[in-house]
């Protein structure tokens, strides 16, 4: 659809239909159009578990204020922002480094991804997590287009799911993400209040 | 223009065309449609600044590894990252909490906020950096859609460029983003190496 059509349809839902499902298709086609978001050295610290079985959905929800879309919601993503992600020893690291340099720029790229990212553990959390921003947005409008809804959540106990789900300390979990269908007869509320370019731009130069 | 052709558009371009300026109308309707973009209790952490000064851009691309765009680009956005978005006497809080809840609501959203947001450093990097990341992403597909190329940065002295233009720390400068169009004559390469979905799902339930 159009883009400025997709903007009003992006709308974080909060009543999913739990009888309709998200067949495999879309979902790929959504990551992999979301994919298209650039990313730090398009270095894509950004991974993703999916969630669809009732079970670990209710753990989930259980960490969540209880929130009723996290089970409510055919899917429900967990975008992991990757804290080690501009390391030399990093899979992802690697094939991007495969994909885009000669073998001789090797010590370059190292040094110089060390340097912006793992300079101090604030600039690696800002690193993960902006980089996982750019991508999560993305995602939602290819998914938008594709006629599917979200709803992004950060409302949870985030160490709490570290645990239960055992996720490795170099991933940050920046938000969940319920994917699906709205509950038929969901009314949609105006779009609540955003900053204009006034709010948002403190200093012009 | 559709959504999928937009896709392929929004590419960050290293040579801008620094005879052709950016009205100010298109730049605002770029800004007014990325925020758009969700947030955290739609709390909105992000602030601009807008840099179209040759004197000040020079001043930036110093800090910059010297990259032409900085001072090519006609404007060059300078994206600061909320750390305290969260906290109950900040005014972008403030004004979200009365266009969206009610009065008797105050101490429960100040309290949850604060316990999500402002628990730890990293959890406050974090939101404001994730946030920063989808407004960010939104901006440039709307810019996109616009006409406009963008190409997001975050290759600078971070702390250098705090130096140089007074930047409080409650902000992390998550990246700049120049805009413009693009040099005459300059060819697109094929977009970089992507992870597919199989690369990014790390676990399905």
């Amino acid at each position: 659809m159009e883009f400025q059509e997709m903007l009003g349809k992006r709308r974080a839902i909060n009543f999913f239909d739990p009888n309709r499902d998200v067949d495999e298709a879309t979902l790929r086609k959504a990551f992999e159009e979301g994919a298209n978001a650039p990313s730090s050295f398009n270095l894509q610290p950004w991974k993703v578990i999916v969630l669809r079985d009732p079970v670990r959905k209710a753990a989930l929800r259980k960490l969540a204020s209880n929130q009723p879309k996290v089970t409510e919601a055919p899917v429900v993503l967990m975008i992991l922002a990757d804290r080690d992600g501009w390391k030399e020893g990093n899979e992802t690291w690697k094939k991007r480094f495969e994909t885009g340099f000669k073998p001789d720029q090797r010590e370059w790229f190292a040094a110089t991804t060390k340097t912006l990212y793992g300079g101090s553990p604030e600039a690696s959390q800002a690193f993960a997590t902006k980089n996982a921003g750019l991508f999560a947005m993305s995602f939602m409008y290819a998914a938008s287009d594709l006629g599917l809804q979200t709803h992004p959540m950060d409302g949870f106990d985030h160490e709490g799911v570290r645990k239960e789900f055992n996720i490795p300390d170099n991933y940050w979990i920046p938000m969940l993400i319920a994917v699906g269908y709205a509950k038929p007869g969901l009314e949609i509320l105006p779009k609540a209040w955003r900053q204009s370019y006034d709010d948002m731009v403190i200093k012009t130069y």
